[in-house]
């Protein structure tokens, strides 16, 4: 299999993406086999039983382990603050990211106690993307470069990939996206975000309609959608699905936005069959959302922090999940009747 | 405070359940204040800070630690097994209990992954209760010493207690006592359990409904209902409940059979306030049940297992709920504008 990155263009990217790796049918069989020997009534563990299947099936094992996993957060800053979308200053994005350096924000503690090892990956926090209602949000080059960046991100020994987001403004972005890639009206997708209210919003929606009628053109070409409406945390976020893809790396993404960014790719067939969604924010967007992309949340937690905080969460049941599916004696082992 | 145990009589126990120690206003207060300081927008923690803030009110301090976690999975036997109510014999019971004992269960994957303590508590396997169709399941004197047990169960030094339950036709015995306490009919109680179809489920109903019949003098004296229609297990976990509260030490009940069976409390005003609902189970009185006891489930995996696993599973979240609440920066500390 060649490379994903680099693409010199985004046709080179699209061939590519069409031939990435499936799932293991016969390891994912052998799991299911396995559960069904365990000491419990068949199904009566629920999702976590999916859950150990999902993973057998995607990291090839019947018995699939967690000795890795690694969280990765992309920033972003967004020239559509300019149309003031969100009350706080992009200054904002840059604190964050050091508050995740310095270990106190909500992600490193989720991190610590679900057990994954964080990387910070600030996008050029003092290069805004252009207002999309005035251009393109970036110029190919600069989606491609930041799918990239996004793809060189991931850490190939780990056996799971929790994503996340940070950067002021981008409910927005993630608003539009949603927009140009499932349809509806901007107002289907827009929410408060980190605090917008009722006046907030109906700006958000009007903005997002605005930069829709401006980009009409390349609705229907997900990578050409992502470059006239979308941010570099969002186009990495794509590039890390890629990656871990190409890896076989299951993937959980996170809430509203980082769902919404990873959503581009849902038009190439199956392109999102690797990724898990940790948890149902309560963005008013996020089931809509994930109606959209076929998606059940594991957990619904009424979470609407992002920085990857409700995906980490979700990584607990996960191991939890896998300590089940392989720890378990089976009915022959622990002689008890009824298996 | 007197000790709860031991009670000479339902009488005496009755009045000590009615001085049992209240939360700390305080506390959670402090709690609260403490999570509007954090790094993140105002509520956006969701369950999560209401978690931190229930655990404060009980341990009684701001910032509350989890350094010991403690499950508990009582198994019992019972008489109504003669009137065919399970598919599976009774000596599955003493099996299960062996299984926990080897660490070949569910339980025991969920208590290392979520670092909980496993206490594992038959009682009198080989002395099945009564069958309540003909009498009731236990006297006033057997009901007393297995509420008394299941509150010698109770390691005073944790801050959490997990509970579950392991008994052959002990959903049967959750139905009745669920009808007898909230109502209404008992198809609206009864469930597959293990593995009961349709038939199974309506025998389980009339057998119920035969039990409150004989027992109708009974209804409205939670302990008294608890002798006639439930079981050992059952009571344990009633004993467990009000040690841990007069320890102050929060609960985490599991599906429907251990929530049916502390919610015989549900009537001694307050008495349930100190315990969480670890999850919803697929058991289709649960959510019922639920609803009666005012308790939202802290998850929704579709499990169905019983044992304390849903309860064990949830005491993860509450772990994480508890780092991003004790470790998280504020506004103030980070330097992050918005706070």
């Amino acid at each position: 299999m060649p490379d994903l990155f680099p693409a010199a263009s985004f046709d080179v990217l699209r061939g590519r993406i069409s031939a990435l790796p499936q799932p293991d049918a016969a390891a994912a069989q052998a799991a299911r086999d396995r559960q069904g020997s365990l000491t419990k009534p068949p199904g009566s563990l629920g999702r976590l039983e999916d859950l150990a299947i999902f993973m057998a099936e995607w990291l090839g094992t019947e018995r699939p382990r967690i000795a890795r996993a690694q969280a990765v957060i992309f920033a972003g800053n967004h020239g559509i603050c300019a149309q003031g979308v969100n009350p706080y200053p992009q200054e904002v994005t840059a604190q964050m990211v050091a508050n995740f350096e310095h270990g106190g924000a909500c992600i490193n503690q989720m991190c610590r106690a679900n057990g994954a090892d964080l990387s910070v990956v600030p996008l050029d926090l003092d290069r805004p993307t252009q207002d999309f209602t005035q251009g393109p949000a970036m110029t190919e080059a600069e989606t491609l470069d930041a799918i990239a960046r996004g793809a060189a991100a991931v850490d190939k020994t780990a056996q799971v990939l929790v994503l996340g987001e940070m950067g002021i403004g981008n409910s927005t972005i993630a608003a539009a996206l949603a927009r140009a890639t499932f349809g509806g009206h901007a107002s289907d997708w827009v929410g408060p975000g980190t605090g917008s209210d009722a006046d907030g919003m109906s700006l958000k929606a009007r903005v997002i309609e605005a930069g829709i009628a401006r980009h009409s053109s390349v609705l229907g070409d997900p990578l050409k959608v992502l470059a006239a409406l979308g941010g570099r945390e969002q186009a990495a976020i794509c590039g890390a699905v890629l990656a871990a893809r190409q890896a076989r790396i299951p993937v959980i993404l996170d809430g509203f936005i980082c769902s919404a960014s990873a959503a581009v790719l849902h038009s190439f067939a199956g392109a999102l069959d690797h990724c898990l969604v940790g948890h149902a924010s309560t963005e008013p967007g996020h089931r809509r959302l994930l109606a959209a992309m076929g998606k059940e949340p594991v957990l619904e937690m009424r979470m609407r922090l992002g920085e990857g905080s409700g995906a980490a969460l979700s990584l607990g049941i996960l191991r939890a999940a896998l300590e089940c599916h392989n720890g378990m004696a089976t009915f022959a082992e622990a002689g008890v009747s009824g298996g």
